[in-house]
């Protein structure tokens, strides 16, 4: 098991102490940080300015919560830079740059912390996102990685949770549900999606999906409205089949509760036409694009016969 | 005793649970947040654009750590928020925004929680910082919350730890040791110090003085030379003869080690004269300001009959 702690001092961090870890993650990390003011080492780190708006997010990982025993280092650098950056592309944003504050215990192992650190530097990498600064500390028990990516975009192409109206097209990228399985560990952030879509000037509001679809939609819907979902639209994902035989649960309760989906739920002007964005996607993305319903006034209280009644399904919150 | 934890799940954070948890922070904090997208309650927090460079920083406070039963909730909030407005002070910047990233047991009580939130909202309205975002996940036991302060400053007035010379001379401000005693939770970090002392040309580098004097001298100290600091010079603070007391150490040695002090260390053009700078300094200023030294070539091997043997004393290292 790729256990993040040892009992034995010489493979821990206390063997490195602070300061030749913080050598060391400089060498994990490599090219993937610059040196100081704008790399690690300095009281801040320092980024250029920007006339555009600066986007700020921060989630953690933390050990026994988000992962345990049997996920590698690199499923929980994964996780961790991943979550960050599907914030910025809920925004319709681009991530510049990331910090990671680590709380550690000090029988965290060495090699453990190398992959999960030279995990983040291919992530850093791969999506030009270097990382700039951070902090160590010591914690009584544990492992917990906070990490905070500045992203940004043009003030016009910033999508918050706020701006549909009622009559709007609700439509969600990808499949949901069955995450536990792997996914959540596996997923790829949607920073070009969401830059694409917050261009487009239908698109009205637009998040991340990581509660599951059920309690997420909550934060879209103008007020006076109801979500309209057609049961026979959501995009049930391949895993929930298995999530569902291990459950003994609906797998369309999976597909709407599972949570971790970070997929990208949006909202369309309801005069656009839903085929027409629907081709404009496919010409840049041949990710799975669904439109699941609109919203409708609450006073309308006829269901549709197709119509999912969301007050029977529940996504995840933490502290119950 | 003010312990941040309850064994009575309807005095908990868990009675309350996540989505009016949130509800409850955005009223304890008022209006030091503004609202969504700007404040909680999106994806991520906007700020807009700058032309200013932009400085970042992350620092928590963990339970067991940082603080424990016997610290007020009040003091744990102003060490956190502090403590970063700190690192601020020390490139010489303007704070902008801040988020607080919480992770936090089920057994937290909501009280606690509570005076924790007002005041960071205190602090937020003194020093115009509002609280922009953050982020609430469960851990299995404890507190961590970790802050991110953005901060900003025209890119001529950044002062990093980079750009001290041989012959500099070395300043701190204020007093040093003892923090322990409680200077740790009242600090005042040193805004206007920083950007006073940014604003002069003089001033090549800076940083605060986290870890103790003779750790974090190190990180100004030019290649090939050595700091060169007169024992007489060293600004003791008072509560140190009580930590001298318990301890039975040299009051010298918890000046220069006990770290905590979130004074201003900087280095001065050696060209310059110290007596002008300190003249100016104390037109805008009543605290203590003290040239300690300055920094020699290392090939100069003889030592001044006062100097400090720095090579004999250790800061604070984490991990350790």
């Amino acid at each position: 098991m790729p256990s993040p702690f040892t009992r034995r001092r010489s493979q821990s961090v206390s063997s490195l102490g602070e300061i030749r870890l913080i050598t060391e993650i400089q060498r994990w990390l490599g090219n993937a940080t610059p040196l100081a003011p704008a790399g690690i080492g300095d009281d801040c780190a320092t980024l250029s300015g920007s006339p555009l708006h600066q986007l700020i997010t921060v989630d953690p990982v933390i050990y026994g919560e988000h992962f345990d025993d049997s996920v590698p280092a690199k499923g929980v650098a994964a996780k961790l830079f991943h979550r960050n950056l599907s914030d910025i592309a809920a925004m319709g944003g681009r991530p510049r740059a990331a910090l990671v504050a680590l709380a550690l215990s000090a029988s965290v192992k060495t090699d453990w912390l190398r992959e999960f650190y030279r995990s983040l530097a291919t992530i850093a990498r791969r999506h030009h996102v270097p990382i700039v600064g951070g902090d160590i500390a010591s914690q009584p028990a544990g492992f917990n990685a906070t990490m905070t990516v500045i992203g940004e975009a043009p003030e016009s192409a910033v999508r918050t949770r706020q701006g549909a109206q009622p009559g709007d097209w609700i439509f969600v990228t990808g499949s949901l549900g069955g995450s536990r399985l792997g996914w959540h560990y596996k997923f790829a952030p949607r920073l070009n999606e969401g830059h694409w879509l917050a261009s487009r000037a239908e698109v009205r509001s637009l998040m991340d999906v990581s509660d599951g679809l059920a309690k997420d939609i909550r934060a879209l819907t103008p007020r006076s409205c109801r979500p309209c979902l057609r049961r026979s639209s959501i995009p049930i994902s391949r895993s929930v089949q298995a999530a569902a035989k291990k459950s003994g649960r609906d797998p369309l309760e999976h597909a709407l509760t599972d949570g971790e989906d970070y997929e990208l739920l949006f909202t369309v002007n309801g005069s656009a036409d839903p085929a027409a964005l629907r081709t404009a996607w496919h010409n840049h993305f041949k990710l799975r694009l669904t439109c699941l319903g609109r919203f409708e006034k609450s006073s309308s209280l006829a269901r549709f016969e197709d119509e999912i009644d969301l007050t029977a399904y529940h996504g995840f919150e933490h502290l119950r």
